[in-house]
């Protein structure tokens, strides 16, 4: 059973952390409802290097990338990448000696607490995923969930360098027996007077999730910024955002998913009108999906002739096959092409198709099919917070051409 | 002939165009003599979004990456890329409407100027490669060469998006007959009273470069920054930076090679002691290479144990076959393992070799081959201007394990 304070509603410690942080005092703000001039907020000072031009501000722990500032380079830069941090970021200070930073690790045949500096002589891979929040897509319900209206920019394809957790495990000889989960726990600092389980940031993926996992301790070439989890952070490729733990304190293999609010019941697709229960399915691996990000309104006046549609496609566990593109909102389609690098199966591909418009309107969107076959569906899955949409129809943009 | 103003001694202008242009008045610094602090020099105006602790700032036009800050996740972030402009940057003024910058096509069938509005329209590609300096590695040469003294940091792996070269020329109706060369015009602003050939940034290589160039808009995900050749770039994949012309105004296909003093006299390998000539070899195709980032004393003080030496390796026009690693000067040899992404055969491939280092002092260098056999030398080529250095010997780091 989760023990909640009698001073804090449930209602608020269930629909996010966030607005129970605002309960006790600590300082966070965000979005008002009314509030209309997005240039107006100002960047979190954890990420107040972000490019100011390529994002809107949501809140001050949730930053999301405007949908034509997706560029064609396949790598999302850091400067424009999305945010989303279910807690205030821990003080700058964690950052000062990276190497330092401690992991205690459990669940294997030797526990122990390990540095940075420990984990770089361990091992050493770099891999490119796609990065995405449950809840992107979140904007397109009619419903209006709670939680942060993303469309399409709590996402980005981003390079992540660390040690593989298989090797750290391997150097520990191994999982306990029985271990069936991979338990990250968050560093952030948790407010006093408040049971730790109701607003910690520890998840559970499936302990298979290891074989590509790494504890990174660079993004992007750089490293790993205290905004985006630095000095480290548990990277689980193929899963949501939320699932890549940010200064990670402890990994634990487990026999039972963590009880912490977060995982068992916050991150559930959760029946509309409904809340989230143990029982109901976790948000974990990411499914096919792809979105056009040009033309799109928000680039400025369209004009009669050649376009080069483009957007990205990516398969979460799978690689990208094909990708479709439609510019009547899905009677027609053409296949796209996929160019530039494959970064591998967790990145996403960018696709392109030119095609010539005359004067009109135009609902164009985007199909992609991954390697084991699955076709991004036509329709989201309703569910009462928002998360895993992947409708191409939601997706859809409209464009006019003069 | 060149025609070079009286006033203007010609070892200047062959010396480099940084020299002519100080010797007219022209506003650029340089690096003095005596300097020792490099952190108190400034950044360049025009990338001065550059993080400054991951670079070497050697004069108004001239930034390095530090060895240490190179980091495994293969793309180079923008800010900490080298910088090297052959003349001061344009005015920021031309990056204010980035699709207006028009670029005139020559020695096609219909020749023509477009707009980068135009261009998008005519196709989209993305590649990424090694960028990197002619003189990149100079620093090592015992001779000293005039010229910036770079080591290693001359260099990094970034991605573009463009248009196909051969799209724009196919859409003008092919080649004219004749032409076997590729030859681009950079846009920088040149001072009155001189001959523009004197001192113009005007390249011409091989016309079957066209395969796999680009007119790039975007660098690493965002629009070409001023400092590095937006709003619109040549990239020439496989040659060494020089060529890829920043802020083209003009794409010509010509017959012969330009008779710019850069092209005629410039980027050759000239004998040390020599001037250089057009009948000397031009520096263009990048041959195999590779180096080694960590460790290094840079990093810190290295304690006994287990280390992963990393660094990166690139063929130029051909893929990395493999890499292998001494920690005894050369003497001795094991196969690293390349990791990470493959990001085409113009991108560098990151490799990785775990050692174990008892207390002592080490020799730490790595040797590539190419996927046509070559190795890379253990010997520099020696030349007048220090161009090419892909010596394993030169790359060598020297380490102390306390």
């Amino acid at each position: 059973m989760i023990d909640i304070p009698a001073s804090l509603p449930r209602r608020h410690l269930l629909a996010s952390s966030a607005s129970a942080l605002a309960a006790i005092g600590m300082a966070t703000w965000t979005r008002s409802a009314t509030a209309q001039a997005p240039a107006a907020r100002p960047l979190p000072a954890s990420a107040s290097w972000k490019n100011p031009a390529s994002v809107i501000v949501h809140s001050s722990t949730t930053v999301e990338t405007k949908r034509s500032a997706f560029g064609t380079s396949i790598i999302t830069p850091a400067d424009q990448l999305y945010l989303r941090n279910n807690l205030p970021a821990p003080d700058a200070s964690i950052v000062a000696d990276r190497d330092a930073w401690k992991i205690t690790l459990q669940g294997v045949q030797r526990p122990r607490k390990l540095t940075v500096r420990d984990l770089r002589s361990m091992g050493l891979e770099t891999v490119a995923m796609v990065l995405q929040c449950s809840g992107n897509g979140r904007g397109f319900f009619p419903s209006k969930p709670s939680g942060t209206p993303w469309t399409v920019g709590a996402a980005g394809c981003v390079v992540w360098s660390g040690v593989p957790v298989r090797a750290v495990v391997e150097a520990l000889g191994g999982l306990s027996p029985g271990m069936r989960f991979m338990t990250g726990t968050g560093g952030e600092k948790l407010p006093e007077g408040i049971d730790p389980k109701t607003i910690m940031v520890e998840r559970s993926v499936p302990a298979s999730a290891m074989g590509d996992a790494l504890l990174a301790w660079e993004m992007n070439g750089e490293p790993v910024s205290l905004a985006h989890g630095g000095p480290l952070r548990l990277i689980v490729p193929g899963y949501t955002g939320v699932n890549s733990i940010k200064y990670i304190k402890q990994l634990a293999f487990t026999a039972q998913e963590s009880d912490a609010n977060i995982m068992s019941h916050g991150y559930r697709i959760t029946p509309p009108g409904g809340k989230g229960d143990p029982s109901q399915p976790s948000v974990q691996e990411m499914t096919v999906k792809s979105w056009v990000n040009s033309p799109h309104p928000e680039s400025g006046p369209l004009r009669e002739g050649w376009m080069q549609i483009h957007g990205v496609a990516f398969g979460g566990l799978q690689a990208v096959k094909g990708v479709e593109v439609s510019i009547d909102g899905g009677k027609n389609w053409q296949k796209a092409r996929l160019v530039g690098p494959d970064l591998g199966k967790y990145a996403w591909r960018q696709f392109v198709l030119p095609a010539h418009f005359s004067p009109g309107s135009y609902l164009v969107t985007s199909r992609a099919t991954d390697m084991a076959g699955n076709v991004q569906p036509e329709q989201r899955v309703e569910n009462q917070s928002g998360y895993n949409n992947t409708s191409w129809a939601d997706h859809a943009v409209k464009v006019t051409v003069a």
